[in-house]
């Protein structure tokens, strides 16, 4: 996860403010729209060329959707900037993807950023998703297409949930919900990789456990980087002095905070997990590598002052006179044998065996 | 406590807001309601089937308290819902067990989230406990049936107590305190747990009692889970800025606030005892350790100089004068005694031995 | 100091709340009573069997002190509750000894818990204090005969300060004051215990300086939890939004307040101190214990290649040239001194020796 | 970076405050002085010697701005200080390169101190930045000449966005921009050095790799010193309370705040994986080391029996069977083949080669 | 610097408030007074015996300055304190040399307790300083005669600086300031001494280089206390709410608002850093000596089986058919020398060596 984060930003450094510069993994895909238009009784979708083609539904009744899969295209961003009657400042955030998840009133519209997280090949994906909303609008601004947001396209189209009946603020909550929610697949997925990592570490802990608990803990350094200022956000939008949202939609909003305090603190209690197993994996890793190393000791300690004794009696003295005696031999092996059973007896006492 | 507390929540992903879908453990047993009526003289429980058979009692003078024993039937919620007025995301919420503890103030009632904490065959076992507190009723959502209120249902059967004299908001307080005061009954068992570990820990450490100092603290990481948001719950609770709490209950909830920061607190001393238990557990051990090594290598470092003087007259050099003097060997042995006696009296000057 | 501080609770779970059960060490000696009323001219004491035989002082001009040495007679307690109109509540905080300390303004009356802590027989005792404080007498609890007061006491007698011309909050004030300034002689105590400690640590580190640290460390964790809380409650009082607190006694109360403050700190200072004395104390363990093996291992490398030269000539090969020869024997003597010496060399040389 | 972050600044104890002492590294060049006056339509460039030059365009309408390259002159900025009617204490801080960020406002003007950090040989270098912002002009003093605000030159003389049509705040604005915009050159920097270090502890971890890793986070220790505080001076500027920002600057100073954050989460970030990075490569030495051990312990403790078995047939005994056998030779080797055999296996059930 | 800051206050325990008891090292020496009065036009100077001599200037025009070297003479300070009307409070407070450094507003005079931090003899001496400002006079009490504010007396006779100009709220600033301004000395001095340490780190670290650090850490711990409640005491003085402080001081005091900052912050810095310096002098220890124990351990393991090899053809088997061949010597030899390269080879390759 990590290159994703540390954005190649110094690019930027010098020009004149409100300059827009695509900063993010270079892309070169045409950037495509998707476009809705409902109110309670009617629904289009198309997936326009150009922004011209949503210009006349904007000024009809109900609520338009304009979905841009796509930021690194800066005469489009630009364009629609100018239809919207954007601030540039905000245009130049929209490109930049390195922004950290921020809420801004503008009064005549609300600027958000998030963060949408989610699994592509068992990697974790961040990307920025931007939001504009006005009074009949929403435009989301995604970095690549491909979004967590189709089950709310499904509502628009089947008239499901309460999405049809509303106005802009609740998509804009809709589309925020979707994203947070999705945080949680995220988690589960590292809950699961965490349990695994527990096993293995109670059942046979390598070096390899250890590299993937710090493994982890990068994870989540990065993930709580996406989730703990969007406890601002949504707080901010949620306290409702905009009046672009409604009060109506206010519970909602206070549904995604709750959210978003869970998705924090489940980070935290894996956090400190983590650093339990870890703490775990160390000493574990010194517990067996202590009792290899004293065993080992104990086998030489014991074959040292045997050795010795068989030293005394590889001595060429002529005159030792243990060595004519028959019964040398077999009772040097007795003493042997005492000396051996003495110490093996004086570690057990020990509790060192 | 693990799996309990760290829900698979990603199934709702998608989903429209107030949908209701069960999180939590898979059940199966029959929900079942507990219903009781009273007021100052009067006083009636019954389990009924259906909610309907309450609904007369609502409307007379008095407190109701409905019970519910289990979350996973989601068509009686949708039905209690209704019933009650009760709002769709509060709904949702009851139904999805992995909620941190919260209060909400939706005018007409309140709605406040808790973990229930107790003892289970020696497991600490969380259940999630919903209260929708309106003028003239409580709701309570358990998990399953077995709960902490059978003293509150005595109480109020024998008008002990102020229960059967106070308002809805009095009998919520009720239920809360006895949840609150639980959660002593698990600190204390945990309070034991640790004297037990930490009498093993002075007496003979084991890997095992590291291990168990582990379990404990990843214990309290989730209990602190549960206690730390109750804190806030109550105290929004206590600050009474809503009608459906009357002044004379303020006094009550201070006092279970003043628990709830008892528990926190006792949660914290736990973790910073266990922490300083952590930390005499690996110095205990490494200083055991240090002092094997230290006589083992001792051991060998006092043989060695005495087997190479061994191996000197193990040479079979052809002139080597002292092999041949009668005095050599009593003398090397001599010599051998004077040097082990020179090193053990020097590791002993060193403080070594 | 520890069992003192978490105190067996789970007996009341359950129980109705303002149900009085005595919670702490158990205790049978009968609790007694000691009454004074004083004013400006007069001065009265005794040691009543009831509360009743105060009851006719408390209507006179002056300022009652009631002060009853412990709180395990439920009776006694309850009918000075009804003397006194206390909340019940307050009483049940009364006779559980397991509060923190708090402030509660009842309007009528203030509450005040306070943790007393004092020396017996060189180890540090908790008794819990409850104050309770109304326009014209103060009600001090105590769990045993015995207290810091007596210097109150004396100046009450002999009109010396300023308690007889003032109020029961000035009276109030001094007591608390009292306990306060009973913690510095608690501290010095630490202060001297944590010097020993040092000293030794700096002279002659053993296993057992460690275990003074951890244990040293552990009183502080508890300590800090009877100090922490009372900074909050002084600092309530002193704000002075009680009628019953008057505006001259509050810089005396800022007074004590300065003085609890400086409490915390020199715990926080001792705490700090001890986690450097831990670290200190390891780190001479692992260097006195590496400068051992270090000798040792160097000692046992030196002999280890002497030895198998030994070994060499120690070989019955029928054509061993070196054997036979004269000079055999004192070259070997003259190969080993230098291999040895250059090995010593060598090790100075890299700083080991 | 660390010699220019803690500055000689004892000389300046006892002096009376207002007294302008240069605190910072010796200077000898000749001090510089940039200035440029525009508005909408005209744009006029110098370096003048002194600052009467300036004097007369300052009573013109539109913005000037005069960069003064060096602040070890201390009679020319006494003169900039009569001519600009700057507080003494202003002018104080100014030639006192040790300055932490900060705001101040004197109501006539603004002065604002950041550090400007870029990169030279490859060296962080920090240098204090000085603003005086008044209705009309902008003087910024700088400890060298070379700095970051060339683009901002460029965008004057060109016209590029909008610093020719808007009043003195949005070219103070513009600098501040320019300079934090500068810090993510030096953090990309940074990132890359950290990068490269992980790449060698992964790949080949050294002690120098731990040398590395202290040497980054104490560059983090001292960039952190320097972002932190610039956090609250953009945000005391942003609150927009003085009169001499104007309300169409405010969303450029929230675009610069959050940039601020940007950079301190940033710093967070890497000194959080600096911390991840040591701990890692604590734990591989660690792991590598004990590996090496083992085998080596192992490898002894397998020979230590062999030898001691060959000691025995070594023995002089005149009476030892075994010797005169013609199978005893090859018995011995088998015996000894034994031994090591069931050793290693020994060695490998228990997880130990 | 130690003794010096946990001072024996138990003796005050029990006494009642406002009791002058001298807390502190013991002194004998007399107290003396330094007194000044000056205004625009005149200024006088005089070292009187007692405090009357300074009464007849109180009631001119013009700022009194009345300075007294030690607190312990008990008698003259409640001389003073009736003379000045001075709260008994803040008398007792004065002659208790533990303060933490503290403001008190009270109305007729401002009192603030400071810390005094010199050299003396390279060691750090910390010295309580109380400042009781009133409209016309400002009295400083120390522990013992000579300060930091010659300076200021100077500037007094030579009428350099503003403060012959002002009113006794800048005479108190001035002496706050030459305090605080004496700290970046003692930590220039401590500055140094880091430096030195971590030279000494890098280029020949030794167990006393670890005690230089755990003392550094110590000192600072002690330093912190006092600079910390400063900033607390200098923001309350800044916030101007008292009538004493008249609003031209304000700036100034900002300003040494300013400096406090720039103290705290360069002890957390010189914490962290010598925190960062106590991992490096641990893992540099610990690296040295692990690869000392692996080179020996190395050396060991190369011998042991040579060893072997030699104590093989020590037996004294008869038949033993190598022995008899005159190639048998020479082989062993070359095996020897095979088994003792592939030994180091492997070691080699396995990066061991």
């Amino acid at each position: 996860m990590k290159s994703r984060l540390i954005k190649r930003t110094s690019r930027k450094a010098g020009l004149a403010p409100g300059t827009l510069v695509h900063i993010g993994d270079v892309r070169t895909e045409k950037v495509t729209l998707q476009f809705s238009h409902f109110d309670d009784d009617h629904h289009e979708e198309m997936n326009p060329d150009s922004v011209d083609a949503c210009l006349p539904f904007l000024k009809k009744k109900g609520v338009s959707w304009l979905n841009i899969n796509g930021v690194h295209d800066i005469e489009l961003i630009e364009s629609i900037g100018q239809h919207f009657d954007i601030h540039p400042l905000v245009l130049e955030d929209i490109v930049h993807t390195g922004q950290r998840p921020k809420f801004e009133d503008y009064h005549a519209f609300l600027f958000v950023v998030l963060k949408m997280i989610y699994l592509q090949n068992n990697e974790i994906v961040s990307e920025q998703v931007s939001l504009v909303i006005n009074k009949h609008a929403v435009l989301s601004f995604q970095e690549v297409a491909g979004d967590v947001f189709d089950p709310i396209r499904e509502r628009i189209r089947n008239k499901k949930g309460r999405v049809r009946n509303m106005e802009s603020d609740y998509l804009a909550y809709a589309l925020m919900d979707a994203i947070v929610d999705h945080y949680f697949v995220v988690l589960e997925y590292l809950g699961d990789e965490i349990e695994a990592v527990e096993k293995e570490l109670l059942e046979n802990p390598t070096p390899s456990t250890m590299q993937k608990i710090h493994a982890l803990k990068r994870e989540l350094i990065l993930l709580r980087r996406s989730v703990w200022p969007l406890r601002e956000v949504i707080s901010l939008l949620e306290r409702g002095e905009s009046e672009l949202i409604q009060s109506k939609t206010l519970p909602f909003l206070r549904d995604v905070y709750d959210h978003t305090i869970q998705v924090i603190e489940t980070v935290e209690t894996y956090r400190d997990m983590l650093a339990g197993m870890l703490d775990t994996y160390l000493s574990t890793v010194s517990n067996k590598m202590n009792e290899v190393m004293k065993v080992l000791t104990i086998i030489s300690t014991i074959f040292i002052p045997l050795t010795f004794i068989a030293g005394i009696y590889g001595m060429n003295f002529e005159f030792m006179p243990e060595l004519k005696s028959p019964l040398g031999y077999p009772l040097v092996w007795v003493v042997m044998l005492l000396v051996a059973a003495g110490m093996v007896v004086f570690f057990k006492r020990k509790h060192w065996l």
